[in-house]
Protein backbone atom coordinates (compact mmCIF):
# COMPACT_ATOMS: atom_id res chain seq x y z
CA UNK A 1 0.00 0.00 0.00
CA UNK A 2 1.30 3.35 -1.16
CA UNK A 3 0.92 5.85 1.22
CA UNK A 4 0.40 9.34 -0.83
CA UNK A 5 3.21 12.24 -0.78
CA UNK A 6 2.40 15.22 0.85
CA UNK A 7 3.46 18.66 -1.35
CA UNK A 8 3.55 21.56 0.49
CA UNK A 9 3.12 24.41 -2.32
CA UNK A 10 5.51 27.85 -1.21
CA UNK A 11 5.67 26.83 2.82
CA UNK A 12 6.80 29.69 4.80
CA UNK A 13 8.15 28.55 7.89
CA UNK A 14 10.41 25.63 8.52
CA UNK A 15 8.11 24.91 11.95
CA UNK A 16 4.88 24.41 9.76
CA UNK A 17 7.22 21.63 7.46
CA UNK A 18 8.45 19.69 10.77
CA UNK A 19 5.07 19.73 11.87
CA UNK A 20 3.74 18.63 9.24
CA UNK A 21 7.21 15.71 8.69
CA UNK A 22 5.59 14.41 12.34
CA UNK A 23 1.82 14.25 11.85
CA UNK A 24 2.92 12.17 8.53
CA UNK A 25 5.79 10.01 10.10
CA UNK A 26 3.18 9.41 13.16
CA UNK A 27 0.57 8.10 10.07
CA UNK A 28 2.85 6.23 7.88
CA UNK A 29 3.48 8.69 5.41
CA UNK A 30 6.90 9.49 4.19
CA UNK A 31 7.54 11.13 0.67
CA UNK A 32 7.27 15.27 1.57
CA UNK A 33 7.65 17.14 -1.57
CA UNK A 34 8.53 21.01 -1.25
CA UNK A 35 7.56 23.64 -3.80
CA UNK A 36 10.29 26.47 -3.31
CA UNK A 37 10.17 26.44 0.24
CA UNK A 38 10.21 30.60 1.42
CA UNK A 39 12.79 30.03 4.29
CA UNK A 40 15.37 27.54 2.07
CA UNK A 41 16.04 23.84 2.44
CA UNK A 42 17.63 22.00 4.27
CA UNK A 43 15.91 24.16 7.11
CA UNK A 44 17.05 23.85 11.36
CA UNK A 45 13.33 24.58 12.70
CA UNK A 46 11.56 22.18 10.36
CA UNK A 47 14.30 19.30 11.50
CA UNK A 48 13.76 20.41 15.45
CA UNK A 49 10.18 20.26 15.01
CA UNK A 50 9.97 17.41 13.37
CA UNK A 51 10.84 15.37 16.33
CA UNK A 52 11.63 12.08 15.89
CA UNK A 53 10.63 12.23 12.58
CA UNK A 54 14.18 13.03 11.10
CA UNK A 55 14.13 10.78 8.34
CA UNK A 56 10.75 12.49 6.69
CA UNK A 57 12.77 15.79 6.69
CA UNK A 58 16.09 14.64 5.52
CA UNK A 59 14.13 12.90 2.38
CA UNK A 60 12.41 15.55 1.21
CA UNK A 61 12.59 16.60 -1.73
CA UNK A 62 12.62 20.39 -3.40
CA UNK A 63 10.63 21.36 -6.70
CA UNK A 64 10.86 25.21 -8.43
CA UNK A 65 7.30 24.23 -9.05
CA UNK A 66 3.91 22.33 -8.15
CA UNK A 67 3.36 21.00 -11.56
CA UNK A 68 7.26 19.29 -11.47
CA UNK A 69 6.29 18.31 -8.07
CA UNK A 70 3.16 16.17 -9.04
CA UNK A 71 4.40 15.11 -12.48
CA UNK A 72 4.88 11.20 -11.98
CA UNK A 73 1.71 11.31 -9.76
CA UNK A 74 -1.62 9.84 -11.17
CA UNK A 75 -4.05 11.20 -8.86
CA UNK A 76 -3.88 14.13 -7.00
CA UNK A 77 -6.26 16.03 -4.40
CA UNK A 78 -5.80 19.76 -3.68
CA UNK A 79 -6.41 20.85 0.25
CA UNK A 80 -8.77 23.96 0.72
CA UNK A 81 -10.75 25.54 3.13
CA UNK A 82 -12.76 28.12 0.88
CA UNK A 83 -15.19 27.43 -2.00
CA UNK A 84 -14.34 28.59 -5.08
CA UNK A 85 -16.13 29.38 -8.26
CA UNK A 86 -15.17 26.84 -10.56
CA UNK A 87 -17.36 23.67 -10.42
CA UNK A 88 -15.38 21.23 -8.86
CA UNK A 89 -15.36 18.43 -6.54
CA UNK A 90 -15.27 18.99 -2.80
CA UNK A 91 -14.55 15.82 -0.49
CA UNK A 92 -14.25 15.12 3.12
CA UNK A 93 -10.69 13.97 4.26
CA UNK A 94 -12.60 10.65 4.70
CA UNK A 95 -13.95 10.14 1.38
CA UNK A 96 -10.26 11.25 0.16
CA UNK A 97 -8.61 8.47 1.83
CA UNK A 98 -10.56 6.16 0.70
CA UNK A 99 -10.22 6.87 -3.13
CA UNK A 100 -6.47 7.66 -2.41
CA UNK A 101 -6.46 4.20 -1.15
CA UNK A 102 -8.37 2.54 -4.22
CA UNK A 103 -5.99 3.96 -6.12
CA UNK A 104 -3.46 2.82 -4.12
CA UNK A 105 -4.28 -1.16 -4.74
CA UNK A 106 -4.14 -0.34 -8.98
CA UNK A 107 -0.34 1.06 -7.92
CA UNK A 108 -1.30 4.63 -9.06
CA UNK A 109 0.65 6.93 -7.40
CA UNK A 110 -1.09 9.67 -5.15
CA UNK A 111 -0.46 12.92 -3.62
CA UNK A 112 -2.27 15.36 -1.85
CA UNK A 113 -1.79 19.51 -2.16
CA UNK A 114 -1.44 21.83 0.36
CA UNK A 115 -1.24 25.65 -0.05
CA UNK A 116 0.98 28.18 2.32
CA UNK A 117 0.00 29.53 5.58
CA UNK A 118 -0.90 32.69 4.13
CA UNK A 119 -2.44 31.99 0.91
CA UNK A 120 -3.57 28.66 0.75
CA UNK A 121 -3.49 27.09 -2.85
CA UNK A 122 -4.34 29.30 -6.14
CA UNK A 123 -6.73 28.62 -8.77
CA UNK A 124 -3.97 27.56 -11.22
CA UNK A 125 -2.36 25.25 -8.62
CA UNK A 126 -5.94 23.54 -7.61
CA UNK A 127 -6.45 22.81 -11.13
CA UNK A 128 -3.50 20.66 -11.44
CA UNK A 129 -5.43 18.23 -9.31
CA UNK A 130 -8.61 16.04 -9.67
CA UNK A 131 -10.43 17.27 -6.97
CA UNK A 132 -10.59 18.93 -3.57
CA UNK A 133 -10.56 18.07 -0.12
CA UNK A 134 -12.33 20.51 2.39
CA UNK A 135 -11.97 19.71 6.45
CA UNK A 136 -15.09 20.18 7.74
CA UNK A 137 -15.19 22.26 10.85
CA UNK A 138 -16.78 24.08 13.00
CA UNK A 139 -17.66 27.58 12.22
CA UNK A 140 -14.42 28.66 13.70
CA UNK A 141 -12.14 27.57 11.17
CA UNK A 142 -8.83 28.30 10.73
CA UNK A 143 -6.73 24.49 10.99
CA UNK A 144 -2.76 25.38 10.41
CA UNK A 145 -0.75 24.03 7.88
CA UNK A 146 0.70 21.39 10.25
CA UNK A 147 -3.38 20.80 11.40
CA UNK A 148 -4.46 19.86 7.96
CA UNK A 149 -1.33 17.31 6.98
CA UNK A 150 -2.32 15.67 10.61
CA UNK A 151 -6.16 15.49 10.01
CA UNK A 152 -5.74 14.15 6.12
CA UNK A 153 -2.60 12.02 7.16
CA UNK A 154 -4.79 10.64 9.64
CA UNK A 155 -7.77 9.76 7.70
CA UNK A 156 -5.26 7.62 5.39
CA UNK A 157 -4.55 5.83 8.24
CA UNK A 158 -7.82 5.57 9.58
CA UNK A 159 -9.11 3.94 6.25
CA UNK A 160 -6.21 1.40 6.36
CA UNK A 161 -6.36 0.55 9.71
CA UNK A 162 -7.62 -2.37 11.69
CA UNK A 163 -7.38 -1.29 15.42
CA UNK A 164 -10.96 -2.51 16.93
CA UNK A 165 -12.81 0.04 18.23
CA UNK A 166 -12.60 -0.66 21.74
CA UNK A 167 -10.74 -3.78 23.97
CA UNK A 168 -9.71 -4.65 27.03
CA UNK A 169 -6.03 -4.76 27.97
CA UNK A 170 -4.58 -8.28 28.25
CA UNK A 171 -1.90 -9.32 29.88
CA UNK A 172 -1.23 -12.73 31.33
CA UNK A 173 -4.10 -12.88 33.75
CA UNK A 174 -5.89 -11.07 32.21
CA UNK A 175 -7.96 -13.70 30.05
CA UNK A 176 -11.93 -13.53 29.92
CA UNK A 177 -13.10 -15.32 32.91
CA UNK A 178 -15.24 -18.65 31.43
CA UNK A 179 -19.12 -18.79 32.47
CA UNK A 180 -18.11 -20.98 35.26
CA UNK A 181 -16.06 -19.10 36.92
CA UNK A 182 -18.18 -16.12 37.03
CA UNK A 183 -20.85 -18.12 38.12
CA UNK A 184 -18.84 -19.31 41.32
CA UNK A 185 -17.86 -15.25 41.74
CA UNK A 186 -21.99 -15.13 42.08
CA UNK A 187 -22.44 -18.03 44.01
CA UNK A 188 -20.02 -17.41 46.14
CA UNK A 189 -21.00 -13.65 46.71
CA UNK A 190 -24.60 -14.10 46.74
CA UNK A 191 -24.14 -17.26 49.85
CA UNK A 192 -22.13 -14.32 51.85
CA UNK A 193 -25.11 -12.34 51.28
CA UNK A 194 -27.93 -14.47 52.02
CA UNK A 195 -25.48 -15.21 55.36
CA UNK A 196 -24.61 -11.43 56.27
CA UNK A 197 -28.82 -10.25 55.58
CA UNK A 198 -28.22 -8.46 52.77
CA UNK A 199 -30.49 -10.55 50.32
CA UNK A 200 -34.10 -9.86 52.31
CA UNK A 201 -36.25 -10.50 52.42
CA UNK A 202 -37.06 -13.92 50.61
CA UNK A 203 -39.34 -12.89 48.23
CA UNK A 204 -36.57 -10.47 47.23
CA UNK A 205 -33.44 -12.43 46.64
CA UNK A 206 -34.12 -14.05 43.33
CA UNK A 207 -34.13 -10.22 41.40
CA UNK A 208 -32.08 -8.47 43.30
CA UNK A 209 -29.20 -11.25 43.17
CA UNK A 210 -29.96 -11.14 39.14
CA UNK A 211 -29.38 -7.06 39.95
CA UNK A 212 -26.08 -7.41 40.91
CA UNK A 213 -25.07 -9.62 38.28
CA UNK A 214 -26.36 -7.55 35.79
CA UNK A 215 -23.65 -4.74 37.45
CA UNK A 216 -20.85 -7.36 37.43
CA UNK A 217 -21.56 -8.38 33.79
CA UNK A 218 -21.54 -4.80 32.72
CA UNK A 219 -17.68 -4.52 34.20
CA UNK A 220 -16.44 -7.30 31.77
CA UNK A 221 -14.58 -8.78 34.37
CA UNK A 222 -10.98 -10.37 33.67
CA UNK A 223 -9.69 -13.64 35.56
CA UNK A 224 -7.66 -11.92 37.29
CA UNK A 225 -10.59 -9.30 38.64
CA UNK A 226 -12.64 -12.10 39.54
CA UNK A 227 -10.01 -13.77 41.72
CA UNK A 228 -9.79 -10.12 43.51
CA UNK A 229 -13.50 -9.67 43.97
CA UNK A 230 -13.67 -13.19 45.69
CA UNK A 231 -10.94 -12.52 47.61
CA UNK A 232 -12.42 -9.00 48.84
CA UNK A 233 -15.30 -11.28 49.64
CA UNK A 234 -13.85 -13.54 51.77
CA UNK A 235 -11.77 -10.73 53.45
CA UNK A 236 -15.03 -8.55 54.33
CA UNK A 237 -16.74 -11.80 55.28
CA UNK A 238 -14.51 -12.66 57.83
CA UNK A 239 -14.25 -8.73 58.84
CA UNK A 240 -18.02 -9.10 59.76
CA UNK A 241 -18.17 -12.23 61.60
CA UNK A 242 -15.22 -11.15 63.97
CA UNK A 243 -17.42 -7.41 64.69
CA UNK A 244 -20.32 -10.01 65.60
CA UNK A 245 -17.78 -11.82 68.22
CA UNK A 246 -16.70 -8.79 69.75
CA UNK B 1 -25.06 18.53 21.92
CA UNK B 2 -22.52 19.88 24.86
CA UNK B 3 -19.38 18.47 23.34
CA UNK B 4 -16.79 17.22 26.03
CA UNK B 5 -14.50 19.21 28.21
CA UNK B 6 -11.01 19.47 27.43
CA UNK B 7 -8.62 18.53 30.58
CA UNK B 8 -5.19 19.17 30.34
CA UNK B 9 -2.67 17.97 33.32
CA UNK B 10 0.01 19.93 34.19
CA UNK B 11 1.05 21.04 30.63
CA UNK B 12 4.40 22.49 30.19
CA UNK B 13 4.43 25.12 27.53
CA UNK B 14 1.78 27.93 26.57
CA UNK B 15 2.70 27.36 23.11
CA UNK B 16 1.01 23.49 23.83
CA UNK B 17 -1.89 24.88 25.45
CA UNK B 18 -2.62 27.65 22.20
CA UNK B 19 -2.37 25.13 19.76
CA UNK B 20 -5.26 22.80 21.63
CA UNK B 21 -7.60 25.44 22.41
CA UNK B 22 -7.00 26.47 18.44
CA UNK B 23 -7.19 22.58 17.81
CA UNK B 24 -10.91 22.75 20.23
CA UNK B 25 -12.40 25.36 18.73
CA UNK B 26 -11.94 24.28 14.57
CA UNK B 27 -13.65 21.20 15.94
CA UNK B 28 -16.51 23.12 18.17
CA UNK B 29 -15.14 22.25 21.58
CA UNK B 30 -15.06 25.07 24.12
CA UNK B 31 -14.56 23.92 27.87
CA UNK B 32 -11.22 24.43 28.25
CA UNK B 33 -9.65 23.05 32.13
CA UNK B 34 -6.42 23.88 33.21
CA UNK B 35 -4.48 21.45 35.87
CA UNK B 36 -1.80 23.48 37.77
CA UNK B 37 -0.10 24.60 34.30
CA UNK B 38 3.78 24.81 34.71
CA UNK B 39 4.45 28.38 33.28
CA UNK B 40 0.89 29.74 34.99
CA UNK B 41 -1.89 31.40 33.82
CA UNK B 42 -2.67 33.36 32.15
CA UNK B 43 -0.10 33.11 29.82
CA UNK B 44 0.72 35.25 26.52
CA UNK B 45 2.11 32.35 24.37
CA UNK B 46 -1.08 30.39 25.05
CA UNK B 47 -2.88 33.35 23.48
CA UNK B 48 -0.49 33.86 20.65
CA UNK B 49 -0.69 30.35 19.42
CA UNK B 50 -4.46 29.95 19.71
CA UNK B 51 -4.84 32.74 16.93
CA UNK B 52 -8.24 33.35 16.41
CA UNK B 53 -10.01 30.78 18.85
CA UNK B 54 -9.29 33.50 21.88
CA UNK B 55 -12.14 32.90 23.76
CA UNK B 56 -10.81 29.40 24.57
CA UNK B 57 -7.89 30.64 26.14
CA UNK B 58 -9.71 33.63 27.63
CA UNK B 59 -12.70 31.42 29.34
CA UNK B 60 -9.99 28.85 30.32
CA UNK B 61 -10.44 27.24 33.91
CA UNK B 62 -6.99 26.60 36.28
CA UNK B 63 -7.61 23.59 39.01
CA UNK B 64 -5.38 22.21 41.47
CA UNK B 65 -5.83 18.70 40.49
CA UNK B 66 -7.93 16.22 38.28
CA UNK B 67 -10.18 15.16 40.23
CA UNK B 68 -11.14 18.78 40.69
CA UNK B 69 -11.15 19.37 37.29
CA UNK B 70 -13.70 16.52 36.06
CA UNK B 71 -15.37 16.81 39.39
CA UNK B 72 -18.60 17.07 38.42
CA UNK B 73 -18.59 15.31 35.04
CA UNK B 74 -20.40 12.45 33.91
CA UNK B 75 -18.22 9.97 31.63
CA UNK B 76 -14.31 10.76 31.81
CA UNK B 77 -12.00 9.45 29.18
CA UNK B 78 -7.97 9.24 29.39
CA UNK B 79 -5.84 9.83 26.60
CA UNK B 80 -2.76 7.79 26.47
CA UNK B 81 -0.17 6.20 24.24
CA UNK B 82 1.32 3.42 26.02
CA UNK B 83 -0.41 0.82 27.06
CA UNK B 84 -0.35 0.12 30.68
CA UNK B 85 -0.61 -2.72 33.62
CA UNK B 86 -4.22 -2.52 34.28
CA UNK B 87 -7.34 -4.15 32.37
CA UNK B 88 -9.16 -1.19 30.97
CA UNK B 89 -11.01 -0.52 28.60
CA UNK B 90 -9.25 1.16 24.90
CA UNK B 91 -10.52 2.49 22.64
CA UNK B 92 -10.26 4.41 18.94
CA UNK B 93 -10.93 8.19 18.76
CA UNK B 94 -13.48 7.44 16.56
CA UNK B 95 -15.39 4.47 18.89
CA UNK B 96 -15.17 7.14 22.33
CA UNK B 97 -16.41 10.11 19.89
CA UNK B 98 -19.57 8.33 19.39
CA UNK B 99 -20.35 7.36 23.15
CA UNK B 100 -19.17 10.77 24.11
CA UNK B 101 -22.50 11.71 21.46
CA UNK B 102 -24.40 9.67 22.73
CA UNK B 103 -23.73 10.46 26.53
CA UNK B 104 -24.39 14.07 25.47
CA UNK B 105 -27.99 13.07 24.44
CA UNK B 106 -28.62 11.65 27.59
CA UNK B 107 -27.10 15.63 29.45
CA UNK B 108 -24.22 13.63 30.69
CA UNK B 109 -21.80 16.06 31.13
CA UNK B 110 -18.53 15.14 29.74
CA UNK B 111 -14.92 15.44 29.43
CA UNK B 112 -11.49 14.24 27.73
CA UNK B 113 -8.12 13.88 30.01
CA UNK B 114 -4.74 14.52 28.15
CA UNK B 115 -1.53 14.14 30.24
CA UNK B 116 2.03 16.81 30.20
CA UNK B 117 4.31 16.90 27.29
CA UNK B 118 6.87 14.82 28.82
CA UNK B 119 5.29 11.51 30.61
CA UNK B 120 1.76 11.66 29.53
CA UNK B 121 -0.88 10.94 32.31
CA UNK B 122 0.14 8.74 35.37
CA UNK B 123 -1.69 5.73 36.63
CA UNK B 124 -3.59 7.45 39.59
CA UNK B 125 -4.94 9.97 36.90
CA UNK B 126 -6.19 7.42 34.68
CA UNK B 127 -7.69 5.75 37.16
CA UNK B 128 -10.05 8.86 37.80
CA UNK B 129 -11.54 7.43 34.29
CA UNK B 130 -13.87 5.62 32.88
CA UNK B 131 -11.86 4.85 29.99
CA UNK B 132 -8.92 5.44 27.82
CA UNK B 133 -8.35 6.22 24.43
CA UNK B 134 -5.82 5.44 22.49
CA UNK B 135 -5.09 7.35 18.88
CA UNK B 136 -3.78 4.62 16.51
CA UNK B 137 -0.53 5.58 15.01
CA UNK B 138 1.90 3.75 12.67
CA UNK B 139 4.73 2.15 14.10
CA UNK B 140 6.72 5.71 14.69
CA UNK B 141 4.81 6.94 17.42
CA UNK B 142 5.17 10.60 18.39
CA UNK B 143 2.00 12.71 18.36
CA UNK B 144 2.42 15.56 20.69
CA UNK B 145 -0.38 17.21 23.06
CA UNK B 146 -1.63 19.78 20.29
CA UNK B 147 -1.68 17.08 17.49
CA UNK B 148 -3.90 14.37 19.93
CA UNK B 149 -6.10 17.24 21.20
CA UNK B 150 -6.74 17.97 17.61
CA UNK B 151 -7.07 14.08 16.72
CA UNK B 152 -9.68 13.45 19.23
CA UNK B 153 -11.67 17.02 18.96
CA UNK B 154 -11.85 16.26 15.01
CA UNK B 155 -13.52 12.50 15.79
CA UNK B 156 -15.98 14.56 18.06
CA UNK B 157 -16.57 17.34 15.62
CA UNK B 158 -16.85 14.33 12.59
CA UNK B 159 -19.50 11.99 14.26
CA UNK B 160 -21.58 14.55 14.18
CA UNK B 161 -20.93 16.31 10.92
CA UNK B 162 -23.31 15.83 8.02
CA UNK B 163 -21.40 16.97 5.51
CA UNK B 164 -21.69 14.66 2.07
CA UNK B 165 -18.34 12.70 1.40
CA UNK B 166 -18.21 14.48 -1.91
CA UNK B 167 -20.51 16.90 -3.41
CA UNK B 168 -19.93 19.65 -6.18
CA UNK B 169 -19.74 23.23 -5.73
CA UNK B 170 -22.47 24.50 -6.93
CA UNK B 171 -23.17 28.23 -8.69
CA UNK B 172 -26.10 29.76 -10.35
CA UNK B 173 -25.01 28.16 -13.65
CA UNK B 174 -23.75 25.54 -12.08
CA UNK B 175 -26.92 23.09 -11.90
CA UNK B 176 -26.76 19.53 -12.91
CA UNK B 177 -27.75 19.43 -16.52
CA UNK B 178 -30.89 17.21 -17.28
CA UNK B 179 -31.04 14.31 -19.47
CA UNK B 180 -32.03 16.17 -22.06
CA UNK B 181 -29.60 19.12 -22.41
CA UNK B 182 -27.18 15.96 -21.79
CA UNK B 183 -28.70 14.08 -25.09
CA UNK B 184 -28.43 17.53 -27.07
CA UNK B 185 -25.06 17.77 -26.10
CA UNK B 186 -24.14 14.14 -27.22
CA UNK B 187 -26.27 14.48 -30.42
CA UNK B 188 -24.64 17.50 -31.47
CA UNK B 189 -21.00 16.30 -30.65
CA UNK B 190 -21.72 13.04 -32.74
CA UNK B 191 -23.71 15.34 -35.56
CA UNK B 192 -20.13 17.10 -36.17
CA UNK B 193 -17.53 14.33 -35.27
CA UNK B 194 -20.08 12.08 -38.19
CA UNK B 195 -19.45 15.38 -40.87
CA UNK B 196 -15.53 15.73 -39.78
CA UNK B 197 -14.82 11.96 -40.60
CA UNK B 198 -13.80 11.22 -36.89
CA UNK B 199 -16.43 9.08 -36.94
CA UNK B 200 -15.56 6.34 -38.98
CA UNK B 201 -15.92 3.30 -40.54
CA UNK B 202 -20.20 3.03 -40.55
CA UNK B 203 -19.87 -0.09 -38.26
CA UNK B 204 -18.11 1.07 -35.67
CA UNK B 205 -19.66 4.37 -35.04
CA UNK B 206 -22.33 3.34 -32.68
CA UNK B 207 -19.28 1.98 -29.90
CA UNK B 208 -17.32 4.68 -30.44
CA UNK B 209 -20.36 7.53 -30.05
CA UNK B 210 -20.99 5.08 -26.62
CA UNK B 211 -17.56 5.54 -25.53
CA UNK B 212 -17.41 8.72 -26.18
CA UNK B 213 -21.10 9.46 -23.73
CA UNK B 214 -19.01 7.58 -21.15
CA UNK B 215 -16.18 9.60 -21.35
CA UNK B 216 -18.82 12.60 -20.78
CA UNK B 217 -20.83 11.14 -18.13
CA UNK B 218 -18.16 10.54 -16.11
CA UNK B 219 -16.63 13.93 -16.22
CA UNK B 220 -20.72 14.49 -14.28
CA UNK B 221 -20.65 17.81 -16.16
CA UNK B 222 -22.87 20.92 -14.72
CA UNK B 223 -25.30 22.61 -16.78
CA UNK B 224 -22.66 25.59 -17.47
CA UNK B 225 -20.03 23.36 -18.91
CA UNK B 226 -21.84 21.10 -21.07
CA UNK B 227 -22.77 24.83 -22.70
CA UNK B 228 -19.10 25.56 -22.47
CA UNK B 229 -18.16 22.28 -24.54
CA UNK B 230 -21.06 22.59 -27.12
CA UNK B 231 -19.28 26.61 -27.90
CA UNK B 232 -16.02 24.53 -28.47
CA UNK B 233 -17.42 22.17 -30.62
CA UNK B 234 -18.67 24.98 -32.36
CA UNK B 235 -16.06 26.62 -32.81
CA UNK B 236 -13.48 23.99 -33.59
CA UNK B 237 -16.18 22.52 -36.47
CA UNK B 238 -16.24 26.13 -38.09
CA UNK B 239 -12.02 26.40 -37.61
CA UNK B 240 -11.89 23.32 -39.68
CA UNK B 241 -14.77 24.35 -42.43
CA UNK B 242 -12.36 27.36 -42.76
CA UNK B 243 -9.25 25.44 -43.42
CA UNK B 244 -11.26 23.41 -46.01
CA UNK B 245 -12.25 25.77 -48.04
CA UNK B 246 -8.74 27.82 -47.85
Amino acid sequence: MNPPAVILSHPQLGENIGAAARAMANFGLSDLRLVAPRSGWPNAKAAAMAAGAASVVDNARVFATVAEAVGELNLVFATTARERGIAREIMTPAEAAKRLRVASTRDERTGILFGNERAGLDNDEISLCDAVITVPTAEFASLNLGQAVLVTSYEWFRAGDATPPARLEHGQLQRKPTREEMLQLFEHLERELLVSGFLYPPDKVDGMARAIRATLHRARLTYQEVQTLRGMIVALAKGKHRVRKG
